[in-house]
């Protein structure tokens, strides 16, 4: 019998899951323990500090609910979730990139060109307007582009649903021939995740605030091309350099352009303050073996 | 701003807990972040996968009660228990190696050195007796010797409780002036952990059996030196060489002698079957500042 101590212990387990059926689970439960293993020989954590380590696991996973997802927050807020998603998206060298999907999409009513989706959300008017184009610069026709973001004071309408039922700040567009969609709605702002769970505690002890800088969601998809889930940011908004989960991409940033009356770019006369955002998106081919 | 990326993200994550106020809570974020993302960039998980294992993380925490600690049987099974119970337990020479508590410990009464605590448990009569000494071999006199262990079939008392109430196979012992103690019990059997939850799943797709081999649990505290947690296992029983928590070290496997009829040591005579098990225990002092 090999006998088990501080040394030889990472070896027994691996041996032990040395059988698994599924090779792509034994390669997994291998790494696992490893990285496990080395990180806890690194800190040597005392039976105190273990005790605080599944205590929190254990709370983590208590907050989570079906409106709740504190997992996916500690996974946002220690960067695995941009991480997972860049190994996902190494994509060609022109196509936008992406970021975070995010807890707060819902599927969303199909819109004109032109309408406005704010409902009930207040704020400041904003046009937005782009296209959708290929690597190779070709307009596509047709893509769905779905938008969603938050009001004036950093709440999106699923926080909102106690005081104001219904769907708002957030809409599916189609693509014309010429690539080209457009909408009005109100302009963001920056927002903290939920914070009065574990995760909360963890970025209060690694001092850390629990801001997002403002954006506007946006998921593009048009058969033939990879999805597209990304932010568009505000360009000089608080947080851009510390967004809590790490979305921020310097391509993604744009200037949400401020106006005072005039016209807006489909004719409208204006009066006061309005901004205007516009951005080119390109997306990725999908690969022959993904198309099949 | 820095652009993160698949390789820059990491470093991005460490310099954001740079400021936490506490340093120790500053070294386990920094190491937690380098072995997650090291975890990540070698398993590269797909998007499915990473949904997984949020979804494992979760449903461990939901598995957890006040009756139920999933993540301690997650810790236990990933040999991560045993590593941590190494890292404090890096004892002098000859003291007794100590291994997992598990969850099967409450308080028990104290009982007469030589009385049976086997309650309600059935099983074959075992007599355990041993001694408590320190490390020059003098022995410690008023030490309290805490024994548990399941009965034949590998049930504790606290899994009974629905058929039969009470505590069982579990009590508190004094050393004599010589460092001795002894009691009646009756011989234990190998067990699972509880596999019905995701551990058992994980178990499953690691092509492991989740038994723990036949064993005794002891706590042995004194005045004056270390805790000392350990079992004492049986010699020749199954799953020693493959306990599903990695808690077997050669120095605590012994013989459960085996008997027929005869005298037992404490003179009484016997019918049929019995088994009889010693064990000497050494005790490391406790460390000055630790005593003081």
């Amino acid at each position: 019998m090999q006998d088990l101590d501080e040394t030889s212990i990472t070896q027994s387990v691996l041996d032990r899951v040395a059988n698994a059926p599924d090779p792509r689970a034994r390669q997994i439960s291998e790494a696992l323990i490893r990285h496990l293993h080395a990180f806890i020989r690194e800190i040597e954590p005392t039976e105190a500090e273990w005790e605080a380590g599944i205590a929190f696991l254990t709370a983590t996973g208590h907050m989570c609910t079906d409106v709740r997802q504190e997992y996916i927050l500690l996974s946002d807020t220690l960067g695995v979730s941009m991480l997972v998603d860049a190994i996902n998206h190494r994509l060609p060298g022109n196509a936008t990139e992406t970021t975070v999907f995010g807890p707060f999409y819902v599927e969303a009513p199909e819109f004109e060109n032109g309408a406005d989706i704010s409902g009930h959300l207040t704020g400041t008017r904003l046009y937005i307007s782009g296209s959708v184009r290929s690597e190779d610069g070709a307009p596509i026709a047709n893509a769905a582009v779905d938008i969603w973001h938050s009001d004036q004071e950093g709440f999106y309408d699923l926080q909102l649903l106690d005081q104001r039922p219904g769907l708002a700040g957030r809409g599916r567009f189609r693509t014309d021939e010429k690539g080209a969609f457009s909408l009005w709605t109100v302009k963001p702002k920056y927002y903290p995740i939920p914070d009065d769970g574990p995760v909360g505690k963890m970025l209060k002890a690694q001092g850390r605030h629990p801001f997002r800088p403002e954006h506007v969601h946006f998921m593009i998809t048009a058969p033939g091309f990879r999805k597209l889930v990304t932010h568009i940011f505000a360009e000089g908004g608080e947080y851009l350099d510390s967004d809590v989960v790490f979305g921020v991409k310097a391509s993604l940033i744009r200037r949400f352009e401020k106006h005072e009356g005039g016209n807006a770019p489909d004719g409208q006369a204006m009066e006061g303050t309005w901004y205007s955002l516009h951005h080119d998106f390109v997306l990725a081919r999908e690969a022959m073996s993904q198309a099949a």
